[in-house]
């Protein structure tokens, strides 16, 4: 490709300014392109990690990305900063539960991509970081099914919804405690599962350490991990997943 | 009873050798007396942590435990430093997936206590803990019920065997690597579940930590820990309440 | 069984919609049956982690079970959340040192089960939690004593209950810091021990790491251990025992 | 399904025998026949875990596979066991690097699916780990592009490249010491990326637990993380994938 | 001597009722008794770990010891529980610093035992530990030295006072971050040192861990090592070596 | 230089009174001396860590240093500390971001050094180090070019700056999370790197462990390691090696 | 003293020689001369480390050592190494339990001072670094009485000699496991007790830091801690303090 | 540069082929060509990390930096390794205590760089590593004067060296144990100290975690850390910092 352009360059059908400007630096690898091309092709919106930006960096970069008419997904937004981000961008959806601040290009018609992802919490505890997950995969273009509290101490609860998640093009598993849930999820489904443990309990759960490590130990094969209360990254892999094998709403 | 006695020899029907005897110290507590009256009592035999004596300071123990009649249970022990002990002790059994080292009263007729202790392994690596927990609860004079390779990861394996593990007295779940058996069948069972994390498997297992923390987070009630690796534990705690619910072969 | 059904069903002795309800994917394991049972033979109330439910959650779950005429036992309760409770449950009892919130049914007479359980703690600090573990083992339906204050420092101040203590059906050992007691109690009773890690100590004890892995790796045979904190599960289990060894008040 | 079994029994259509079968405990619950059905329909083979099992187990599990005609996958083998597992089944073909000892159908054609999977691996001590992805998922019917020697210490390595691995269908990133190829993967890709931390290295990489740190907190999203070492679980995950979005050859 | 109590009752020479208090479980062990000595002995008043119980608590325990004229030592009292406590008890003193709450008996003549405590401190950072440490001694009856912010970044301030240093007949040295100043003591020194690690630090101080670590692996001889924070630990220790040397003002 | 002194104390020409100040102990060995001159020689001003420090103790330690004309940089106040402290030194500069307060002699004219450092930050959320760590470095008088927001998750945006990073005497890297950036920019540049990991992030980032970790395990050469948050030693370092390679404005 | 040495070179009773020696750097410091007349006045002998030190480097000191007719102690030597260094030097005693290698100069008359070191050790596993505690203590010319196998497992073997301990000068506690019995005897004695975990056990020991926490968070007061298996300095710690509390024999 | 480079291509001055070398995707970056610069600009080797490479391996790469007349430096390399490399290379030199394996051109006159690196080892143990600095230091042109057996235990031993220390461009500090060392001697220079933690030490050494936590959280100012026994990386930290200031022999 760079011989083209500099061919191109040489016979003079392409200008020294447009050469340049495909060949700056970062440009010339193809990796920023990509970039852009990924949103087009996937109506994947910006990601925002929310936490440690202040409301007024937050509007300063939700303005530039609503310009360019995109999507807009920010992560771990409290109450007091989204109401702060609303009053400025008043169409913005906040969701109490997972934190979540987003806005929707309402003209892009809606994706009806086929199959579900599944949304699989221990207990009543996870339902926030569960949603992070599967509101993420929502604003994602995914359709989302939720199993909540069907903790592996009454297995019963989760085998009674056995059917319906192996029918899932992938499964996002959250569980805090032991974290034995995505085990038993992964021994029940011949689809990926991405594991998220929570740092719910107390003790020896060492703020997530323990569902962690029961994760990444897992006997059963397709499962992997991402960080503690990682919600947004169970999503945000399940949604990648989903929407590579469900392209083209196939 | 300390004032009984001082009033019996006041009035002289106690010799003062006889009530020193009854009074030296640690006899005045009455914890030693105890230590005595456990063994007729419960016929268990005396437990010897085999791991880092010599063979010859297991001869020593194992000969004066014999004189008394008493039955004999060594845990730890390599084959090299059984068939030393047998060469002098030929009448005792070694064992060598558990690697325990016992010998039983041949004239103590079998305790036929009712009802079973189910010893649970997840996989087949975690058998030789498995075993130690099985052959200790037998030596201690339980019958034991084992179901092995039924890990989480193929659910279906554990529920073929749920009836027989929820009929048992008292179950022994051994299972390493993230652990997650002792969850479910706490969820399955009404009975106490002694959970034994082991050191099978590798990387975030941190040789058994995986599933130490997993079963000591567990949401399962009912469900209480002993080391890694400790099959010994595991056992003697299962007998140990086993023998209580089921004395007198009631 | 399944084969029983089937027949039944195939001699018109019983309705396809009989057959469907007993033989649905989670009755077919029994589990589910057993959970039922289990409280009527058990007398066990349903118990509900209160950690992270709302007020409301918990009110809508207490109801539920009420209807059922169940006994309702609800953990780690904070006063201003068992007041929002109460407000709607006004026969429901908070406990402020042990943070449950319980109702027992009047119309279940007490049960007169022979023995009790011991809760010993080790310090001041401790009584909270050796308070959850004995209020829930009174809600399970066990009598217990109380010995506290009795830390390994002064070995004299255990020494003085060791005959009570050793008369015990089961003991519940609570202790922070270095966690030492459940050893010494393990060598001196011959029952079961249930030993509770707790929180309290500064610097290396890593709140509560230091006295779980002391009691983890206690040299005394017949201890187990729950989750550091964890005084419901170390009552839980006490009364698990308790209750199948004295059941039928023999 | 369970009502249709019924009614065929009822009126005669089926036998009692053959509802038994499909009834029975766990078949009722589905997922042992999603088990058989998952390796016809998706060519993939049994995978054994051969790190604790002897010569002789594995051999006996072998035959029974092959018996099926069921294609075979033994991971952590080493060649000692891979000679006398071979002396029996000479067909079976054992790769040194991978230390993957596997047997492939030569009935069943080769599936020529579309796409490849991208297997990165940072440094030559990581490639025996990067290769038990990539054989992995050459077993299950993946063409694989490696990827090798491409740490970010010199990122114009991995940037010449960037073309390839963005043409991936999923990238598996495999990398001890610090494990920062993840990130860099991830921020340059748009498919999934399953990142595989090694316990390459030394002093403060603990063994691999630097490298999964790394991986866990990367601020790249679309990556997901398995155990240390466990290059079988990267390759499982992207074949997975791959199958799911390749299946038909699409 | 039990035999002899036991003589005396044969004999009349003592009555049942003076022989049961003497011999009264724990009286028949010594250790009791012992801790009655002690007191009279070396003038050391009763310690009373003040964190975690209430200003009622307190001043119940400490009418008790007052009422028999002990001294008494309070530790970790935060101001506010100290003033609610002086409000009942006028006559303690409250050391704002060390957070030490304490009454000496005014009738009890000072000790003028020979000799002094160094308690040496890195940085100002650590005077609050060191205080904990300096006032314990104090009260216990010992001169101390102190010398603060003598950290080994500015090794001169250290070897300036090492004359001093020296010739004290017991040190506590207080440091936190990394810990280095017991070490360099340790080689100056021919008497025994008490480390104290404080959590003073930030990042991979991880709240006083590096600096325990530095210590307990010293590779300077006669230096041994108290819990992080544990002022009051390093100031007994050192009072109890202290008025052992220097027991009868030797 | 000893033997000179004494000389001239033995012929005369120093007063007794002279030398004891220049043998007294530490100046006989030379280190403070040096400091003193460190200060002439180097520009570089007194480091006050201001953490555990009341104001009044800081105004002291400041007056003391401006008596002697010195430069003053405090690391770690807060801002309302800062206010107590400028209200009685009001020239005293505060930066809110680095949370640096400091006072530069107006007499000493800016040194004009060759060359600058740069200070790389990953994320938003590491600014707050970074910036400790340039304005530490301009207090000391180095140049510092600060390059924001360059992650490894969109390595074009480093890559970008590639020329004026290399070009740098000396580079500071900050990140949090994962820490990858320091191994890019390691092998990017022929110049020594310092690397400061930060706490951001959360789960299994343990408060900026992880990418402690990753930088300590840096496949790069060239990189050394600064405590978590510790911008103040990042630029320290970097001030350090830039002004002896670019002393004398060279 | 520096200026009554300079008044002497001033008004020349001291050569310019002689105050040279003495004031060199680290003679005015006094530390190297504290270091030869401790070794003079208590007769401590030299430690050298052995474990990392070949034969050859341990003759080298040992010669260098002897030639001043100094004692010599060597720890953690293997047989090999002892037996290689014994063909030099025949005199010299190599212990096989501590693996203490020593020479003790025959012509030093013995000392008989009063007092005993009680040397109490768990079980008979942690022997071995008993015998390095004592045997070190004893070569440092302290009486020692060996308490062995008292585990608090059965605390009746502790308090049988309850009155020899509480007798001892001091104590040396060794324990792994959990380490409980360090604050047992804490609880029992009047003495200064240094404690030293080992790494005997499995499992959650983790290698002996199980029984470090343990005795660092002990309740008991005069407890101070080595490091894991530091038996030398828990004899080393105890023999300064008895010698020091009993000096000339007092 | 870019923009340029087209503009020649358009003009005709500059060769397609031309153009395209020098914008090749990472030549487009300039790391490449800063990468082959740098060796000829600083004489620096390149280094092999040989540790987990085979000899076969090692010997290939040898051969082609040998053919480009670079010098080579190798690390981690056992004996065995090193004379099967020796055996094709014999010109390379192999240094025992650091495990180096290098090769220097000889027709490059040696550098006379001004100046030395100090390179201070705690313990004799502590030689190998300190040895790996400083060989690594030498190959990359600096010269070493070294400091051994300097440990804080024994500060004047350290002290004695004090000038010679001071006088050094840079200082490498390497030390196990608590590594003290490297606080005391940043306390006394003025120039940068790269410390290099060891592994030597046992127990809660814990493998050289504690001389790494240590030397992370020094109180002196201008130091900085590498991984754990990583003298390679402390040698050319120093090297690298030695050259930039003193380059060009100044």
């Amino acid at each position: 490709m760079l011989e083209n352009i500099l061919r191109q360059v040489q016979n003079g059908s392409m200008s020294v300014e447009d050469a340049t400007k495909q060949l700056a630096p970062f440009e010339n690898l193809g990796f920023a392109k990509v970039d852009h091309h990924r949103k087009q092709r996937q109506g994947f919106p910006e990601i925002v990690y929310g936490e440690n930006k202040t409301a007024e960096q937050i509007i300063g970069i939700a303005r530039a990305l609503q310009a360019q008419n995109n999507e807009v997904l920010i992560t771990r937004i409290t109450p007091d900063k989204a109401e702060a981000i609303q009053n400025v961008c008043p169409s913005y959806v906040y969701d109490n539960t997972s934190r979540l601040l987003y806005w929707k290009n309402s003209e892009q018609a809606g994706v009806d991509r086929k199959g579900y992802i599944a949304v699989i919490a221990a207990g009543t505890s996870d339902i926030s970081v569960a949603e992070e997950a599967a509101v993420t995969a929502e604003v994602l273009g995914s359709k989302v099914h939720r199993f909540y509290d069907v903790g592996v101490a009454g297995i019963h609860r989760l085998l009674h919804h056995a059917e319906d998640i192996q029918q899932a093009t992938v499964s996002v598993v959250v569980a805090g405690m032991e974290g034995a849930l995505a085990s038993v999820v992964g021994g029940l489904v011949a689809h990926p599962v991405i594991a998220v443990p929570t740092s719910v309990g107390y003790g020896a759960s060492f703020n997530g350490l323990s569902a962690l490590l029961t994760m990444l130990n897992s006997c059963a094969s397709g499962i992997s991990v991402v960080n503690i209360d990682n919600g947004f990254g169970g999503g945000y892999n399940a949604a990648l997943i989903h929407q590579l094998i469900h392209r083209g709403n196939a």
